[in-house]
């Protein structure tokens, strides 16, 4: 067991404080890795307000991992002492089931471990990112390419396999249209990656605020849905509406936006059940998708394309010292565009107590 | 012009009369069709009683069209007077549009011209197949392949298409399982090809009343919907659940015994929205779909398929003087699986009226 420091709540509605948790003595396909950033997911918000259900106290969030790997258990064959790596929202699975044979380890039938909050399989609750290390299972660890920063990758193991992952499936590329809806964590990273991929594309977002943000990130459209008659100005033109808004949105007058054979794909989780009319779903043989991030494999693969195209995460380096500021701020959608611990800072400053 | 003798719908909740109708003489792209047999799709049904709004009347309805070409115009070339062929729910479109060059003239931007109902080109209402002959645009006629009779392939250019298009969209195929919900003319049709795909194909129905068929057309699994659990007995199970119900289905239900990434596609339009859960759709990366007929090229593609696996629809061939009762029983779901009309026998009995 290695005592390290860790930001905690310690309890709902409370703020963070810097406390010590142990990670586990190294299996052998363990991968010891020393933190450098852990970003700020808006999940992460949920679940330590309990928006998602009660959660057990104290909890260390954070599935957006980028360090260094600093030991290795006897097995691991794939990472070396010094490589750079990154974890993202899962730390195991059964490795046997036929999702996890599918490289879907993010629906093993066993259920995946979660990387913080979750029953991991010696029964201990997992804790996540916002630390100084973590110790994972090897066939969770991925490679951060050369070319991409650690602070910028952090990001992409979360916001960047969630937005990766359905503009791939649904066929984002040349000669296809593209719609994100939101100009947020996951908003951003969606614009840059269908805009590596090729696609053309447009920013959906409430008011005009953002719009020449989203042009300097590559979009070449932008709606304001608040203006009158927006969305039906752009009825039936689009290939992929992404919608990364967690907030509950008029989800049919977003889907007649996609072209017939289009797909209107959810990544956040609304309140409201998504209500959708078979005329439109039907007859125009539309989709109504939702995703969920990826399986490793593909977030390596997801990783390997942002080097490619030199791009990553839009971020704002804060200390641990900043972290209760920095909810408030993504929770106004204040951030430019993802906000990523410098966890070198942990342990610092801030109060320290032992548990 | 040419008079020809079809079945005709007088008005709302009235028994069907031979009328005359003309038939436009042949322009340079056009192709006559003497044709053989015409399916009864419930959307025939649901058209004549105006349940999906008022229409003119009298009204030829037919869009599973199956016969011989008769005459050809001059600049006609991929067809030649004798050949066997089909014409399904289309009979002209824009063909310039983006939707009409990308083989989706289902979705021509200016609207498809529907096979019966429908606003021509030339300012008159198109009429269907339950008539002597048609008069269709060379780009909207199919070729049935040898092997396939007739009669059998008349159902194919509607509940053909309409389930071979979901089913390949979505991947069904060796390795694959596939739910049909509901055994009726598309449902069989589902099955059939679904089978020949290579998929494991389960049907669904309310009763058990149906197993029997659903094992003779290929399925390797059954379950009885109106028994208690049985969904739930099926949770995560099925790559593609096709609905083929035009009744309100509790969608949730059955998205649910969808896997992980699985697609729910509807064909049918049932009177109420689909309401699904985020929690469902995008936790679970699943798909509500829906599926609308398909583009001409497709279309073909379903007919040469079906000839390759020796498949085709399995049919009750009635007579003009019985399409009524015929109506009456397709919504009793008492009809296997399809009743084609032989058109032959129109305007050889019943009372004729020129109009």
């Amino acid at each position: 067991m290695t005592a390290v420091q860790a930001l905690a709540m310690p309890a709902a509605g409370a703020a963070f404080e810097t406390i010590t948790i142990q990670r586990r003595a190294l299996r052998d396909d363990d991968v010891r890795i020393e933190i450098a950033y852990a970003g700020i997911c808006h999940s992460d918000i949920h679940t330590v307000r309990e928006e998602w259900g009660p959660i057990t106290f104290p909890l260390v969030p954070g599935h957006e991992i980028a360090g260094v790997v600093a030991e290795v258990g006897p097995a691991v064959t794939r990472v070396r002492v010094g490589d750079r790596v990154g974890v993202g929202c899962m730390v195991d699975s059964c490795g046997t089931c036929d999702a996890c044979k599918d490289g879907q380890e993010n629906y093993c039938r066993d259920g995946a471990v979660w990387t913080y909050g979750s029953d991991d399989v010696d029964g201990t609750t997992t804790q996540g990112g916002y630390s100084q290390q973590v110790v994972v299972a090897e066939r969770f660890v991925a490679r951060v390419p050369d070319g991409i920063g650690l602070d910028v990758a952090a990001p992409l193991l979360c916001a960047g396999i969630t937005t990766y992952n359905p503009l791939k499936r649904f066929g984002a590329g040349p000669g296809t249209t593209v719609a994100v809806v939101g100009l947020g964590g996951l908003g951003h990273m969606g614009v840059k990656i269908a805009v590596a991929m090729g696609a053309e594309v447009t920013v959906m977002s409430r008011t005009r605020a953002k719009e020449a943000d989203a042009r300097e990130l590559g979009a070449t459209g932008y709606v304001a849905t608040g203006e009158e008659g927006a969305l039906e100005a752009v009825a039936s033109t689009y290939d992929i509406v992404l919608n990364t808004v967690s907030a509950d949105l008029p989800v049919q007058a977003y889907l007649e936006t996609t072209r017939p054979r289009g797909a209107l794909v959810n990544v956040g989780l609304p309140p409201s059940d998504f209500v959708v009319s078979p005329w439109s779903v039907v007859g125009g043989s539309r989709i109504v998708a939702g995703s969920n991030i990826g399986g490793m494999a593909f977030t390596q693969e997801m990783l390997d394309f942002c080097a490619q195209h030199d791009i990553a995460a839009t971020i704002e380096t804060i200390s641990a010292d900043d972290v209760d500021a920095a909810y408030d701020r993504v929770v106004a959608g204040d951030v430019h565009y993802r906000a990523v611990i410098d966890v070198t800072s942990i342990g610092a400053a801030a109060t320290t107590s032992a548990h």
